[in-house]
């Protein structure tokens, strides 16, 4: 962020291409006066002189020639995104127009906005603190329910107001115990040592509480990563299909077939789940397709949930099939293994029944190892895996009030204030002096800061707004 | 056009996809009652009770939950683009939300929009005329300067101000031959025949000028055609990549390499050119390369400016050279015909100037054949030639206030308002009867009133709205 946070900026705020219109944003001191030179009224007003949040109809100017007809929005700061002085020019959405507008702009004396720089001037303004900022951005990519809802409740500032006011009672005892330092040759005691050591046990409670919330808010702004393993010629791309809805995998009835792994999504009660679709798992001579099951057990370890996809005639060596079922949850021990047995639409009602009462039987009290019959081919069963996908996450956190964890940067920064605290903590226990105590406490508060942004650099704002699209 | 225009609609408004922001439009008559139910301002204001134009923050709901934070502008008909109550919903730019918004608009009573729903109501309740409104999806696909310009004009009703004032002095004189025809028995003379002859004689000056105009708008809109011809391996490819600035079209040392014929355009002085890239034109027993030669004069065929590409050594029998130049030319009669002789950095300057002042000798006289030097490959003489491409569309009309006709069904409209004019010219010459006159009145009255809109049915407005995008 070297540039210029005085210069008035602006950017073309909608999705690029050809809409019926589309919206060129200007923010800063002079962005009235630039918006002045380049509009004229169809009532002849001076958009200067209107109050904020009106709408005034004109044209775009340009040596004499009409370049649109528009509707300019009037935002004068502090009541704008930005809290600058914002003009929104909505225009005809060709590309040429957007161009003409944003050129005609600059001409006048905008400098085009970086990436997120609307929102970093929102931020710098004291609009909105950095974790809400960061929630802009995740808003904006939002692409399922539960995404959406994580970034609108941090935009909300549920998480910042949660870390604020942590911050706050510690700052409020750092303070007091800097004021016992001040007076250290008397030894009094400002700070009252059990409400402290009550807050720091609070503080300890939440930011573990905050930190396990990430496995939640990770998966949920991420996506469930789901991987398919089984045999050649299972039914893999067929089940991919049928969960994703549509042919978007190789399907061939030549053993082999898939040898790249895909990628795809589906969205479950508003969880991303993404499908890894892999190699065949066989014993096999072929040096590609060895590297295509290498690399199945390397997508596989990535996963959250492994499927393990079965296809059986009624002659089949049942026992020789649990064998395979408990090595294959021997290999991932720490996984959600759904052991999913395919085409039981040419499998007998009885052979169906035995084999699910063997499978209860033989895993009783394993936990992490669920059995479903589905037939990818006649889409049966395949609501009842998705049902038992679901069922992996804990939406609890998310739909109720509580704050859930979703982003990196704030997940490192809770654990080193967590470390920072334990620290604070053992020092109570240990009765350590009140001055190594303020370098923990500090450091803590650090943090804490780090994430609403009281405490902020130009590496860091650079590293969060780089990211933004421009516009934003 | 089957749809209720009764009913309250909705559209995303902005290009598809995720930018900063996105806009949701609401048409209709409900379209403040619907607003008020998924919106919550900020400081608890009814939009209903807020003046027009006037823009409100706040937010989305669905069932108590946010689904964004938005801004809502205001705008009361008729002082509205469709003249009816309008509510644009600016939110953030995830598809996510663009979705829900537009689901939770549905939910409560709007209907989405079809294509150019917006403008037909506009055009409907009298905001814009019919080429008004058809000027509005020209300026949204408008990718140059004077496709831009042509458009803008015609939006602001120059072209339907011309076609409208002329409809009006013929209806006034039509009216007077009807008031005629109701007195027959008494043959009084209402209408001044005089004046009525002069009238028709400015109408049909003025319908050719426009239809004229055709030529130039129709091309302003859509680019001018260039063919390149040329023997193989002159060097198309590398004229057209030089042209274009980059490397579209496959470029090898192998002759005959560029079989398909490759359409690219560039704008040269706001005027868009449209290049046909084709298969060199030799004596080949190749049945591929002999199709596409013939496509080659049939390209050509539909090209108003043909590039004939020329690569020579020095030792080049000049006198073949010429008469197949002159060949070329009279294959061409019509179409301007631009001698480019390439890769003249192999060539002597001596050799050059005595090249050029041959042409000029041979040609002295013909119109509409011109010779430039280019090198493709080292892109001198390139700069010359888009000049000479850019002399061949007449720029006057466009730049100065003089209406252009760049719609085809104006275009066809006028040349039938041209035919019945023409009737009524030679009618009134052969003195015919004011029956039969009032006829041919009424047929141009008709097509006049074709171009404006004030003759429409279903069928017209259903034909020109479907070609609008979603949203306008």
């Amino acid at each position: 962020m070297s540039a210029n946070l005085k210069d008035t900026i602006v950017a073309l705020a909608t999705a690029p291409g050809v809409g019926a219109i589309a919206v060129v944003r200007i923010s800063g001191d002079q962005a009235l006066t630039i918006a002045a030179q380049l509009f004229r009224s169809i009532k002849g007003k001076d958009l200067r002189k209107q109050a904020s949040h009106t709408i005034l109809l004109g044209h775009i100017i340009e040596d004499e020639q009409v370049i649109d007809e528009v509707l300019l929005s009037l935002f004068k700061g502090p009541h704008s995104y930005t809290g600058e002085n914002v003009v929104e020019i909505s225009c005809h959405g060709s590309s040429y127009i957007q161009q003409r507008i944003l050129s005609l702009a600059v001409k006048h004396g905008c400098r085009m906005a970086e990436p997120g720089e609307f929102t970093l001037r929102a931020f710098l303004n004291g609009k909105l603190d950095l974790s809400q900022a960061e929630a802009v951005a995740d808003l904006i990519a939002s692409d399922s329910a539960a995404a959406h809802q994580l970034a609108m409740n941090q935009m909300r500032g549920g998480f910042s107001s949660e870390i604020a006011k942590l911050r706050e009672e510690l700052l409020n005892f750092a303070s007091l115990i800097e004021l016992e330092l001040d007076f250290a040759e008397e030894d009094v005691a400002f700070a009252d040592r059990k409400a402290f050591e009550a807050l720091v046990q609070r503080i300890l409670f939440v930011l573990k509480r905050l930190i396990d919330s990430f496995a939640v808010g990770n998966v949920l702004k991420t996506g469930v990563p789901v991987a398919i393993i089984g045999e050649p010629n299972v039914g893999k791309s067929t089940l991919l299909n049928a969960l994703l809805n549509e042919e978007r995998a190789l399907v061939s009835d030549i053993a082999g077939t898939t040898r790249d792994t895909v990628e795809d999504e589906i969205s479950i009660g508003g969880i991303r789940f993404r499908f890894i679709d892999t190699a065949g798992i066989r014993v096999t001579t072929d040096v590609v397709e060895q590297m295509g099951i290498q690399k199945t057990f390397e997508k596989a370890g990535a996963a959250k949930v492994v499927l393990y996809l079965l296809s059986l005639e009624e002659t089949a060596n049942l026992a020789a099939v649990f064998t395979e079922i408990a090595q294959q949850k021997n290999r991932f021990p720490d996984k959600f293994v759904v052991v999913v047995l395919n085409k039981i639409d040419r499998l007998s009602e009885h052979f169906l029944a035995a084999f699910r009462d063997r499978f209860t039987t033989t895993f009783e009290g394993v936990s992490g190892l669920q059995f479903v019959g589905i037939s990818a081919r006649e889409r049966s069963g395949v609501e009842a895996l998705k049902t038992l996908l679901q069922s992996q996450v804990a939406l609890g956190a998310i739909r109720s009030d509580e704050t859930v964890v979703s982003n990196v940067r704030h997940f490192d920064a809770l654990q080193q204030a967590l470390d920072a605290m334990l620290r604070v903590d053992s020092g109570i226990k240990s009765n350590i002096s009140s001055d190594l105590l303020a370098i923990d406490i500090k450091d803590a508060l650090y943090y804490f800061g780090l994430i609403t942004g009281q405490v902020t650099n130009d590496e860091l704002l650079g590293n969060i707004f780089a990211n933004f699209c421009i516009g934003k």
